[in-house]
């Protein structure tokens, strides 16, 4: 029941493929744990309420991939996802309790933004294995890539990062789900070098981003809202603040 | 994986019932975009945000519907529902800014009426098809109606329309798979028939409880509550307050 | 389409362990529509959305199970879950008319503590049923036995009772999944018996939890953070504040 390109990539015996996809459900998971102790989402969240949001980043983008294509989940399949997502819990926390640590931020960060794009090419190679078109090849990498953020802020109370200025986290996942179809399906290259591309293409703009402060386009204030000042970000420190606990994001 | 009554239905050539249902999750899709702009909804939305939120209200109750189903969902399976959707939110945002144009709004809460009936029965037959009994048929029919409202709700930070007062929203979905079952079901009427009979039963109620201002029954105040009183819309300011932005729903 | 164990176990003709499945069910709708009530969760709403609430609680979290073990939920099969959980949101708005009545919140209380273990089990049988590991049966068990609390907490505002200090409500489904597995994985015990001693275990362990205030572990307060003290609860308190309306959780 797996998707077929899933069991392709041999998750189950962990070649290269398969081991990135663990790499990314890990520090998914790991920085949904420092999510949870983040002031502006931080809930008096006991341990087992952060080893669950890990889980949520971990593997909920994951889960409700192959939920929609009508499998049942691959992170719940596979026991590795599960164990690692729990040690990653466990290392955030150690992380956030040496907070001389904090250095380690962005790390995380860099490896967030790498393993971004990665979840948007699985899930849209798995939308595609199921046959569905290209439009929702791009809808499912989004689902994959940003899911997990969605339930964790909804949860803490937080309006999901989605929906408000967040430096194009949404768009990078399109923007690579698009590329990597147009290398497939339009130039007809190899999947390898097509998610070389993908990656290589919303890695870079995720990191851009991040570095300028390049944010969505908030329009206007809706007549009768109260006017909410929210400075844009800029060179850098879009990438710094994810983690410094001054966010109000 | 397409629900039988639905690939009967001809969502992919598009017959009369193919275009109702598109223009129906199109119109959701609009009023999601359009919510998301209202005062008591905004949130800081950006144009990224925005356009999620019209897709929730579009299709998130279909793709809910299906993954209760057990299929893979067809508005996902069929690219002109993701097209559709994303136009909207951008005729949403243009409704928005040309303000005077707010006097489209009495359409389109006139469209939303006419598209709710629609769902629940689609959803009803998608139910049955599944062979699940009645009483799944009209809860499936409720689902697939109202789900994606209660994405947009959480999303927003409101507490979700369907447990509060809202002009029997719910009850004219429950409303509608009921009578489409006593059609269908109990008198044998012919699928063509009921679905007008029951169109016509949940339009016209969601009609008169929005102009009379019916509304669902508010219990007592629990002890120890603070009160918080809303005063009933009557006499179509239910109809008017929607989108006038001074809703406190 | 129903998991293998369920059918085993008869719930179409209500054999001894259909019963208990149909009670688990309908005594958590209950709790759901007493929970709608309280005044932390209270939210002005309607019958219509306590009935919803009622749902939510007592099938929210067997029909996630279901959706993610890739089968149409169960309690959508069977009739008699959306009748009873229906009847039940009736008698929850009976007692909180009937205050004096709040006597039987103890009996209640009880009862939840004890069809908590046993959603667990048939979470994990369900899950073992489907191939997956060890590890995700007892994932399974903990959503099956919490998530209709999640569903009806994110939609009342208040943060998920699975993330912050609730007498090991998670921990408790956790450990009957692990009872259970170890019983019949390891010490190759019979169903019928593994399934009493990890429903003796759970619910001995819940009980205890609410007695004596034992709670999950609350980490150190995040740098930043604004401090909310939450003095602990001991000896009976958490047993009794669950419905008397002083609860702040």
């Amino acid at each position: 029941m797996t998707p077929l390109i899933l069991s392709k990539f041999g998750i189950w015996t962990f070649d290269t493929v398969g081991w990135i996809s663990l790499i990314a459900a890990t520090t998914n998971a790991f920085n949904g744990a420092l999510l949870a102790r983040r002031p502006d989402h931080y809930k008096n969240f006991t341990v087992v309420g952060i080893i669950i949001l890990a889980y949520a980043g971990g593997i909920g983008g994951g889960v409700l991939r192959d939920v929609l294509l009508n499998n049942i989940p691959s992170p719940l399949m596979n026991p590795w996802y599960l164990i690692a997502c729990f040690l990653a819990a466990a290392a955030a926390l150690a992380v956030d309790y040496y907070s001389a640590q904090r250095f380690k931020d962005g790390l995380f960060q860099f490896m967030t933004a790498f393993t971004l794009p990665w979840y948007a090419i699985v899930g849209a190679q798995a939308a595609l294995a199921a046959h569905l078109g290209y439009f929702a090849a791009v809808v499912i990498g989004i689902i994959a890539t940003t899911a997990g953020r969605w339930i964790i802020d909804v949860a803490c109370n937080v309006t999901p990062k989605q929906l408000v200025r967040g430096e194009h986290f949404v768009a990078a996942a399109a923007l690579t789900g698009v590329v990597y179809l147009v290398c497939t399906a339009v130039l007809g290259w190899d999947v390898v070098i097509s998610t070389a591309v993908g990656v290589a293409v919303g890695f870079g703009y995720r990191m851009l981003s991040l570095a300028f402060g390049w944010e969505e386009w908030e329009p206007w204030e809706p007549a009768g809202a109260k006017a909410e000042e929210k400075p844009r970000k800029r060179l850098g420190e879009g990438l710094h603040a994810e983690f410094t606990a001054k966010v109000d994001e």
